[in-house]
């Protein structure tokens, strides 16, 4: 089994030398889901009746986020970014999917940036919305897809 | 039903206004899990095995980061908090929960300091490991309890 | 004539201390414009045709830079914000006018505050239509009124 | 016409993709002024009479706001700029003219830098001051000139 | 002995909670010394030779990396400052000794913000000058006084 | 004798333009040191009496810092780090020594960087530490080696 490359041989912590590696066009792709009250997501869908757009709020918050995943993760690379998307979808009357691609021409990949944006549309959803639903619930933030990096095309498995 | 507070009469968004509110002893605790492979879980447990601590670095994180929220929420307060503490425990053998509880003595309440405390943790708990598990996901970020401010102690509803 | 308060007595730059200042209710609005060609602010205004909100974005730039005000302003205090709002309007057919008025209770005011949200509102409005309109230009950024502080109520002379 | 390109064909805000277009040097120029009282330059001029450099305090702030562009502007690149200058000039008595130059070797250019950069140093000559004089106006910020992009060399038009 | 409070019992990290202690006026004073070659000593004091302020700057980085303590020292408290003063001294031909200065009206007090001004205007007169002298060292960072909190007025023991 | 080429002929400061330097892969190693109690260095090393892991706070704290360089020192480009490590000693019993090191494929060096994590690795270690001890000092950063940059190795004299 590999080992956490985040450490080193005596367990130090340390942002790990990409130095060496190629500089490749990479890809990331990551979703994730906010569960709230069929209320709250007929609201935030009718910008009338919101009164403002929640879910661009939302989006701002998350491409801004993308940008400073080095502050925030502690062993990220700082990384310039090329792109940032981020879009929302409703599979359910309950449900809003958030989904986030991030590429970068750079030595190391960019799926932390996308996690971050992902989880940073979600908090901005959460506190858009907290004053008229407590009980949302943040759900399955996870990595889609990812390519460009030396570990090969990840794609997740359906089901996993 | 009541209205987005983040918006104005014509949708503006707005850092609302809590100068008449008075200053109290608020606090907030959100949860939130990592659904990870029984041998990652088992790594992270085991810090000689790990050769190192990853609990302890996403706990750093989750702290930092909380004291960031209003650079990452649009539309949140800034505020001198007064403590932050994160926990993490193992319910079963392919989960790390994750819990922090923020306190302030302010206008406002702490929800999304705790809740981003939560994110932070879990993104880095996955930055640490995805060397050797990508296929984790986080889940279940929410709001478990919040008192002190005008709208009354919330707990959440269990099974809600 | 007073001197400049940010240099003491050997013209060393210093954050001046407001430590023995009362905590009062501080208001201050700015206001500045931007210059544009007459498409381009049509474009602006008809959300349908720009197939975005220009506006709105400009206006979570101004919020959020405001709460950084004292990152980016040497010898400014860190405050905690009371709120934060931001209008637009569009007094002839080449001009949108921006108003930002904040309020904290400090010891200390907001006018840096206020203005820096209305120059980053400016900024991003250049950015968003920089693709199509080149020449536009920033103006008028100025302090229109401040309240609450030891110096008295200001409100800008008509025509200074 | 062509489009807001920081929209895309639905209306979501993005970070533009910018991988596939050429590294190249790049540089922008931009240009503004501060609008003061006679007595307000005069002392801002004699650093033994203000007792301080003013205007070294504004320049040292557009260069550390004009790193973190991409944090203040929502939706523009991170990038590793090669350098920036800014200058002074004084055109009349009750006038100060900014000018900053960046330089950058990468995918997308730097106008938002230079006009950031333009602008922080505005607002901080203006908090350096406004102990004095709080009728002090921020005027005609602009980009003056921009090469090394796809679109060519940019040239203000004088009189525009 | 007492414990590190930092950790609570479990080991963990912890932004301890302050909640609880009274609101005073609380000062710390911290001092440094960079030890550099007398020729490189002597550009900085003559302005004219120098070509520029080596201290100025230093003392702009001190006084803006001071207001920022709590994101560089992952378990210091965020904190609206009331005040913050940075002095040099040439005690001999081959030191410059910084002195900061930091007051606050909090629960909690400043030295970490003295500290961090302290190292940061070192570290930037190191920057001014390395590209003429490499062999700076920075020594002697350390708490000189203290005082307005719980544990009374501190004062550092000469010779200690 | 060289310029302090952070000022230009008229004094003015800036940041270098490094647009015409070729991009190398760059090292620097920086090191510090801490002079402490002998029970606190004690404590620091048993990590199950101090219940904690300082120095593990202190690393994070370092890298951290390493990739904010270029926010804190007014004058630093800001870079795409490609490792950072860092690493304590023991020399005595009353000192703990750091040692960072920054690699980096660039323009510029990151010597700034090296130094940056020392100095946030010792003032975390004085922060954690200083319930317990008050009198702690922080001694002799420095830089130790340099290379990758057109001024060719550098390797600090023994005894300087």
């Amino acid at each position: 089994m590999t080992n956490f490359t985040h450490f080193d041989e005596q367990g130090a912590s340390r942002m790990v030398d990409v130095g060496d590696k190629p500089i490749t066009a990479r890809t990331a792709r990551a979703s994730g889901r906010v569960r709230l009250r069929a209320e709250t997501l007929a609201r935030i869908r009718d910008r009338g009746m919101a009164k403002g757009d929640v879910l661009e709020v939302a989006r701002l918050a998350a491409i801004m986020a993308a940008k400073r995943t080095s502050e925030l993760i502690p062993l990220c690379h700082p990384l310039p970014l090329d792109s940032i998307e981020v879009s929302f979808d409703f599979p359910d009357a309950e449900s809003v999917t958030i989904e986030a691609t991030v590429r970068v021409t750079a030595r190391t990949g960019v799926e932390m940036e996308a996690l971050v944006a992902v989880s940073a549309a979600a908090l901005t959803i959460y506190d858009m919305c907290k004053s008229i639903d407590r009980q949302m619930t943040i759900d399955s933030i996870r990595l889609e897809e990812k390519s460009g990096g030396r570990s090969g095309h990840f794609h997740r498995q359906p089901g996993a």
